[in-house]
């Protein structure tokens, strides 16, 4: 297969080809010029298979037992007939391959299941860029016949917010006795979510991890519905004896139902879709106007006049609006 | 006077007219497309008789005693021979003379000055314009000839960093005992401060004044130093009887000395005035580029394939981009 043929890529990956949606997914996060329209060209091939699977959001502090749930909520997913995507968004990573899901050893068994692909986080400068390449990375997968896709981030900082971003439905995973100075961090994540886990019940912290259910469910209700229109529930799981999974399993399979009879399902989709191109669009136009040769003459000649103020900021900035918008008025 | 001859306006500012002055800023302050470029003139033509205020931004939460502040400061400084003007940035307000400076009786003494102005919070939609409209207003207070200009906000959400963008010393007020819960929102604005002080340092409170301020100043050490280079200092103050008034008078003046002579005054200004000109630009030209009909008609395009996924977001954003750019090169 050639690199720079969508074609026979795109086909690869329809078909199932693990190779090739790992190569393709290597083309999206290329920061070649050269390689921008090859991936677009890949992109408008595979859509027509993809929106299928059920797109889930994972995230929760370091030490919460992400990595675990995954690797064991995967292996019970695949048992029950699944075929699964795991995907990481990781803006702290410098490079691909970084803190999440770099660790291979974290996920050993469920990354040898022929019915699991695992991705770690790409790299990027930006994390709207990063956010990108996870949503377009899910409608490969999509394509490639994975029907459930697990998306991982840090409990830390905005990522969650991209995540949320590009996801059906949102796990926040809590341990029993977080310490206070996490919960102002997990407020604002907690309303992203659309259930809360109480993870590592089991053993001598099963009551711990019952009555933390408990005080969260309770805070819960006091919290507006999602605007899923669904309420949000807290569950406990553990990654050790499955306790639990069966749980977590049917609140997304009633999610998928409910929010697909009442149309919010896709209407978030939508919703995200239209967001991520407005996100663009405004980030990309002002990226590529600087590029231009009149765009930074007009620039460098308003620098000279704000600084030491020659001319107010404001009007320098209108003068400037005005005659890029002229120009584009004359345009053809 | 006309209202709309830029010429006789700037003249009886520059006089110091405080009629002119008021009709001044509500000429910068209207919305009117037609009121814009008369605006831009009257900016224009105050221009070479701005700068050479010191411009200090004054923040705390409500409760803290900012007006009582900047009624007895206020009138401390017209002693000392100084012309002050008082401005407000307060965008949780919905119409001019909203919460902050509003309630006239809160300032009854120092608004009867002749020495001093008094001006409330401008109307707006966006932070940013609100901050845009006390930038002007800022220079005309300063073609008008007042030396010191005092702009109020309301100690929480983003107004601080707005007004900091404004100013040349930022002065947080506090107070001894402040309850716990704000002290996060106090971290992110300390950041910000050139100096604290701990307010109502007056009766029975001057020893818990002066402990917090001992304890604010252990604090302090700890924090890296300010972009001006000086020490953040924490002092005492009292609008009752005054005391620590000179302190802050003469701390103020030797800012003025010090950032003079370091340079850092100036770029300060300078850097403002960039950040203001690059937001500026950046919102403009997306807000100015929603109305022109070719960009509309590809905006909506774009909606209909984004929406249900005909064409992934990012596709469809580079087309549109690749599309705006193509007509800026070919445009004359």
């Amino acid at each position: 297969m050639k690199k720079h043929d969508p074609e026979l890529l795109a086909q690869g990956i329809i078909q199932g080809e693990r190779f090739a949606l790992a190569k393709g997914i290597t083309l999206l996060e290329s920061t070649l010029p050269s390689d921008r329209a090859t991936a677009a060209k890949l992109l408008e091939l595979v859509l027509p298979h993809t929106g299928r699977a059920v797109r889930i959001g994972i995230t929760g502090v370091p030490g919460v037992g992400k990595s675990s749930f995954i690797e064991s909520f995967g292996l019970y997913l695949v048992d029950k007939g699944h075929k699964l995507a795991v995907l990481a968004i990781d803006p702290s990573s410098p490079i691909s391959g970084g803190s999440l899901l770099g660790d291979k050893t974290r996920m050993e068994e469920l990354s040898r299941k022929p019915e699991v692909f695992i991705r770690p986080s790409p790299a990027g400068k930006s994390l709207g860029g990063i956010t990108a390449k996870t949503r377009q990375a899910i409608l490969l997968c999509e394509a490639a016949g994975y029907d459930t896709i697990m998306v991982e981030t840090v409990g830390v900082g905005q990522s969650e917010t991209a995540v949320r971003q590009v996801v059906d439905f949102f796990l926040l995973l809590l341990l029993a006795g977080g310490g206070d100075e996490l919960q102002g961090m997990k407020r604002g994540i907690m309303e992203m979510a659309d259930a809360l886990i109480i993870n590592k019940a089991d053993g001598d912290n099963i009551a711990r991890a019952k009555m933390a259910r408990m005080e969260y469910q309770n805070a819960l209700h006091l919290m507006p519905k999602q605007a899923s229109g669904l309420q949000v529930p807290a569950l406990t799981a553990s990654s050790i004896d499955r306790s639990g999974f069966e749980d977590v399993y049917f609140l997304i399979k009633k999610f998928q139902q409910q929010t697909k009879k009442s149309g919010w399902w896709q209407k978030q989709r939508d919703q995200q879709n239209w967001q991520a191109f407005l996100s663009h669009v405004n980030e990309g136009i002002l990226n590529r106007l600087i590029e231009q040769p009149f765009y930074r003459e007009l620039w460098e000649n308003a620098a000279e006049k704000v600084i030491g103020l020659h001319q107010d900021p404001d009007s320098a900035a209108e003068a400037l609006i005005s005659k890029v918008i002229d120009r584009l008025r004359t345009g053809n």
